[in-house]
């Protein structure tokens, strides 16, 4: 697949539906707040990518846990032992604190702004909590351009679990979920949106592979701009 | 929780369902299988958290993958784009080959049979395939202790989901779940044993923190030889 290529035939969606975490927030200062504390920079791939895993598994299990709550104390789990350089409640806020202070991406501001231009209607859905997206899109002068921030937390099931997407359309009053397009950079995601019905779009913007046991994208941009011009922005990229 | 603490008050079990990736087999050689075909050590922890993750969402979403198609294929897009000494299904196909030449943790043969020798029944309860856990045994020389080995291909969901857990406990005919006791290394598989009913014990090797939105465990041991030992067995550990 190309950054350009339609791999189905998606209509240009009436409605966006955005994931947050990692697609459009710039977790790449994550690591730092781990050496703040005296623990090791890796630590922060494997503290994110075991809050996923345990997340998923609570929903597997037909449970949920709040996004921040699994966050801080898997943390607190994975701290244990580590020698730091403060209380681990202190080290564990100070990280945790990192999620209110990303950044988006260097793609997103072009990329939402075309979008809107265009007269594409756009929402968040997140696995984490309302108040990290909004503080997100807030700093980036990008709240504006969204109609709506939703969270799983209204839901009880974490994404990929269908009624979360089936949540997100109910309340953007979409009725045929081919109408709407869920963009994520995490395959899962795209999986998930794909088994409820919707058009899906994976942002690729490492050029990593897609892992074919999940449902294949409809489209692959490695840019939000990129995909804006897919339906027919002209802003360059 | 120390070593020995009964957290709640267990009874003797009269089935041990093991749990086996991580619990009875040592997967510390796995990171040198990925600098065999030219990757670096640290992407073997990586790709086997992604592995779980990638397989949890599957189970979140209301499907299933099969352990080695999962790993393999997951290990296949994660191997895009790094430089290789071998064409990549080759470079896959020796990393997979891993599982099925790993040893047991050290405490397992000991553990096991001072398990049998007090006369608990044992079976095996995976993710993973029944083949992956028979070798694993037969190379240890552990096979006849066990009753039978499962593997969750038969349900079609992975555990921490019920089903999995109540497939085993109808496959060696325990009626009350607290007869049976789940063995596991990994916090979600305690959890999920733990909701399912099942009397729990997380073997804890390394002195790991114990995430708290998980059930807690029923038993916590630093091995198998001192669980056995909770259950009567004199041998020494």
């Amino acid at each position: 697949m190309s950054s350009s290529t339609f791999v189905g035939n998606p209509r240009r969606p009436r409605v966006i539906v955005f994931d947050v975490n990692e697609t459009l927030s710039d977790m790449s200062t994550m690591p730092e707040r781990f050496v703040d504390v005296g623990a090791t920079s890796p630590l922060a791939g494997s503290w994110f990518g075991g809050l996923l895993r345990d997340g998923f598994a609570l929903s597997a299990a037909g449970n949920a846990g709040k996004f921040a709550d699994v966050g801080s104390r898997l943390l607190k789990a994975m701290l244990h032992g580590v020698q730091l350089n403060r209380p681990l409640d202190a080290a564990v806020e100070h990280i945790m604190d990192g999620f209110l202070r990303l950044d988006v991406h260097p793609d997103v501001a072009d990329g939402v702004t075309a979008l809107a231009e265009i007269g594409i209607r756009m929402i968040t859905l997140s696995n984490g909590s309302v108040g990290v997206a909004e503080k997100l899109l807030d700093s980036a002068g990008l709240l504006s351009r969204f109609e709506m921030l939703l969270s799983v937390d209204a839901v009880g099931e974490w994404k990929p679990a269908a009624h979360a997407y089936e949540y997100a359309l109910a309340q953007c009053d979409v009725d045929d979920p081919r109408e709407a397009m869920l963009v994520a950079v995490h395959p899962w995601d795209i999986d998930g949106a794909s088994r409820a019905g919707l058009a899906t779009a994976w942002l690729n913007r490492d050029g990593g592979g897609y892992p074919d046991y999940f449902h294949a994208p409809d489209l692959e941009a490695t840019s939000l701009v990129r995909l804006a011009q897919r339906f027919g922005s002209d802003v360059a990229s």
